[in-house]
Parts: C-alpha cells; structure tokens; sequence
C-alpha cells in the first residue's frame, strides 16, 4: 500500500510537539498540505481552511484535526463528506450528539473515522489491563493533578464553555481507565469546582461503581504546584496496583514491573493506519461520555477566580 | 401469548395518573404485584423493594421502573439480571453510561429494555413527522414553558443534582424533536440558569444545528404562570406548522389539520408487549444526550433562588 497523504487542520502546540514528530518518522503516512488561521509548517504547502486544502490538493486521503473541539465538527463532516478519512485529537467534539453524527457520516461514505485516546497508548497501560484482568478489584483511585499554568498557558479555549477545564487532561485518565477495567462503570455523584470567572471547572472530584459495585474515586486538580500527579491505583486481590505518569510506569506491590519510553503518537498513527487500511473505524466514546455525566450529575461549586 | 405479569417499581404520581389506567385497560399486562417504599395499589400484592418483590412473585415478567432517574440503575439492573423485561420511565437514567451499561446487561440476558419516552406517542407527533418528511426545513423554534409550581409541587429530587431540573418537562420536547426531524442535529450553543438554592436549572436556552446548518432554537422555561406552551413551530418550504399542546394538535398555516385526544401511555404499554414478542429492545438515548450535552457545553447563570 503507498503512503496515505495527510493533512493537518489546526497547527498549534500539539501538532509541533507530539503529530509533527510521529508523522516525520512513519512510513504510512506522507504530510502534504496544512489548514490553519495562523500555524503553518516549513516546506509544507499552508492553507487557510480546510476547505481551500481540500481543493488545492485532492490527493489528501486523510485529515488529522488538531484545532479545539468547540471548532472540530465542521471540519469533520467537510472532510469526511468528501470522502476523506479522518483522525480527531481528544476529546472527539465539543459535545456527544455530534460525534454520533460524524460516526453515521463515516460509516455512509464508507471512511475510517479515528476517535484518538492518545493516554491509551502510554507504554504500560495494556501490563496494567492484563495484570487487573488476572485478578479481583476491590477499588480504584485516581489522582490526576497538574498546574495548568504550566502546561496550558494562555489557552483561552479550554476556560470557555465547552472547553471542558480539567477534563481536558482528566479525560486522559478517562480514557486508561475506561480501557483497563473488566467491567464498564458510570459516574453516581461528582463535584465541579469553577472559578467564579470561568465557565469551564478548575477542579472535580467524581464517584463511580460498576454494576458489581466496585467503587471508583477520581480527583483532578489544575492547580496543583510542585510535585505532579497522574496516578491510577487499584487495590486488588493480588496486592496494589499504581500505573503512574500518565501510564508510562507499572508498579505491583511497591516493585516497578513495566517502564518503557513514552510512544503515545507514533502508535496513534500506526493505529490509524490500520483502521484505514482494514476499512473499520475506531470510534469509543466512553471518556467524553463519563464527562458529560459529570457535568450532567454534578453539583457546581464556585471557588476563586482564576488569573493565567 | 398470555398477558404479561408486570411488576411497579416506584408507586408516585406518574404511576397513578398515567400507568396504572394504562395497565388496567391492556389485554396485554396483568399487574401482580408493586415494590415502593410507601405507595401500593389497592388489591394488589405490596412490598418495599424489588428483591423482595421478585422474591417473593416469581411469577413477574417485566418491570415498570417509575422511581426518579437517580435511583433507577440498580433497580434495572437487579431485573434485567433475573431475566425480566424493563420499561424504564422516562429518563431512562441520571447517566448516559449507567443507561449503555443497561442495554449491554439486557442484550447478554436476552430480556427486553424499553427506554420510554411518553411524549413521542402524542396524537399528533406522527402526523407532524410526515409534513416534515414531505418539505423542506427552515428552521425549527421550540418554546416550552410552564409553571413547576403548579406541575411539580414539592418533588424535591428534581432540584437536586442530576434531577435534570427544567430539563425534566424539556426532554418531552427533545423526544419529541428527535423522532420528527429528518437529520440528527446537535446543540452548538447553551445557557442554563441554575437559580442560587439549586443544583438543576430552572431555565435553559439551546442552539442547535444540524449537518445542514439548519437551525433549532430552544427556550425551556418553568416560571411560566398564566398561559402554559408546549409548542413546536417549523418554518418550512411548505409554510410555518405548529405542533402545540405537547404534541396533541397540528397547525398548517394556522389551519387546525390534526387533534385527537391523548393516548400516550396506552401506546407505551403497547410498544412494551410489542418488543417484548419480538424479543427486541427499543432504547433511543437521543434525547438525554442532548441534555448531557447542555450541562457540558453550556454557560451557567445563577438567577434568583426558588422557593416551592
């Protein structure tokens, strides 16, 4: 099979750092044309919006849409209406309704739609699904903490509404959670923290079970400073789990098990290339879903307001 | 077939005006037995909970699930785990995942799962659904305002976090939205005013469009006194139809083309034998995905504090 030609819409910091880089070192994939207001890349034909790449360039086979959710739907459905395959950043669209529509569309022009879970790829993420399939969990906890004003400085988008605030990197622990578990498990009571300037929250505390009511405890917190923290703990009949950094290492019981280094991107486009090439679509909406139950069950609590 | 022998989870309000009239009439249902912390039927086997219902009448074959969405998982899931058919009054869930983890539960025991949604069974909805289907759309106004106090007096759950709170009568009108517009639409834009005593709001404002950027304009509203509308106006190719009353008249061009008189919860129960024969489940999470997805991309307003 040739190289699948790509195209980028939405070149900001996640498309330098992490599909830039990836897409550089695959054999499958071949960037041929840009589409962002401001972003461009050196040596890469640049448009202004996907429509105009989409034109200047029909040879595009496949899309992969980096701008913020509140703008990924029509992007989506232009592309995927012209019969290209496409690759969406997380969180699949700014809300569940839409993603539904875009799967319909895939599906009826007989394209891959790939829903990307990057966290899902974190090196010890599938030793940690096969150490808590061999055994019983009694209960999980989850810390994910981080100071946004490292790690999102001056992103507006992600404090308007629709921006999903601490779910945007709380998804993330979403969607390990919601790959390593046996059994699926949906919110029963959460708290939203927003800033008293913000419409999106800062922090959320959320309680899950399952139907064997194992319980689940999650907290994400964007303004912790100091020590980081994106931890998940299973205590189990074989002892305690702790998939730690973001699923990058594996403990049992005190030992490290499983470190490896981070490959998240390049496995998100070989995976996208599969799905292509086999002609299935990849579409999971669990982790956005449980976001929506959280915003939908939780109560809200305005705290301090909040200055980048 | 002999008839059906149902069980009542939940015997409150809805269960007197609606259900049992509806149960009584059926050739297809016989009622054996309830389960409800304080209400019961006249001449009709009672208990408190659903495991000491289906304890004790082995004999039930499916469940009416009528309690408030919060606490309805559990008891659909005891159910659906012994084999019994359920009718999930409407919402089907506080969740979205709770409500696929049902389906998934129902699918791998072979029973019937029935998520309800009383208002798509108004007399004049199929009606409406046909002019649609025969024109063009221009737009779609949805105005749904009514007075809680007088609809709602002292259910303190609604206000509660996950009690959906306006949403509660506005999910009648997206069902109904949902079943007779052509193409899926989704909400791009949301306000939700959560008055400053509650956790669910008393008044919301949504945008939607569809694949097509048609354009839907919702205002739910329950501070209505006076005049009480449940209406839905499309401007089309064919001229303006209004669906009013909550779906039980039809207006062409302000001329009257459709009334009868309301018979929504006979037709639920006949749509509950129906797939119950066919050994199939009717469950259209639609409606409270575009509820899920007002919480999560909507703007909050705290307005007034509301007192019952």
């Amino acid at each position: 099979m040739p190289p699948i030609n790509l195209g980028i819409v939405g070149v900001g910091k996640i498309v330098r750092d992490q599909h830039l880089p990836s897409i550089a070192k695959s054999a499958e994939f071949n960037l041929v044309a840009t589409a962002s207001r401001h972003g461009t890349v050196d040596g890469v034909p640049a448009y202004k919006s996907i429509e105009e790449m989409l034109d200047a360039v029909p040879s595009v086979d496949a899309v992969s849409l980096c701008m913020p959710p509140q703008y990924r739907f029509e992007a989506a459905h232009t592309a995927l209406s012209a019969g290209k395959h496409v690759f969406l950043e997380k969180p699949p669209g700014a809300t569940l309704s839409e993603v539904a529509d875009l799967q319909a569309t895939a599906a009826a022009k007989g394209v891959s739609l790939f829903a990307s879970w990057h966290s899902r790829y974190a090196p010890a993420v599938e030793p940690a699904k096969a150490f808590l399939a061999s055994t019983q969990i009694k209960s999980v906890q989850v810390i994910w903490k981080e100071d946004v004003r490292h790690w999102h400085p001056n992103q507006a988008w992600i404090w308007q509404a629709g921006g999903l605030g601490v779910f945007d990197p709380g998804i993330n622990a979403l969607s390990i959670v919601t790959h390593i578990l046996p059994r699926s498990a949906f919110i029963t009571a959460a708290t939203l923290e927003f800033p008293e300037n913000c419409d999106a929250p800062i922090a959320a505390e959320l309680h899950f079970k399952d139907a064997a009511n194992m319980p689940i405890h999650a907290v994400f917190d964007w303004r912790q400073t100091g020590k980081q923290t994106w931890d998940i703990v299973a205590e189990t009949e074989a002892g305690t789990m702790v998939l730690a950094e973001g699923g990058a290492k594996l403990s049992i019981n005190g030992e490290l098990v499983f470190s490896e280094p981070e490959q998240e991107y390049p496995a998100l486009y070989c995976r996208f290339a599969e799905i292509i090439k086999s002609g299935t679509s990849d579409v999971d909406i669990a982790p956005l879903r449980h976001v929506a139950d959280a915003f939908l069950l939780g109560k809200r609590k305005v705290v301090e307001a909040f200055f980048d």
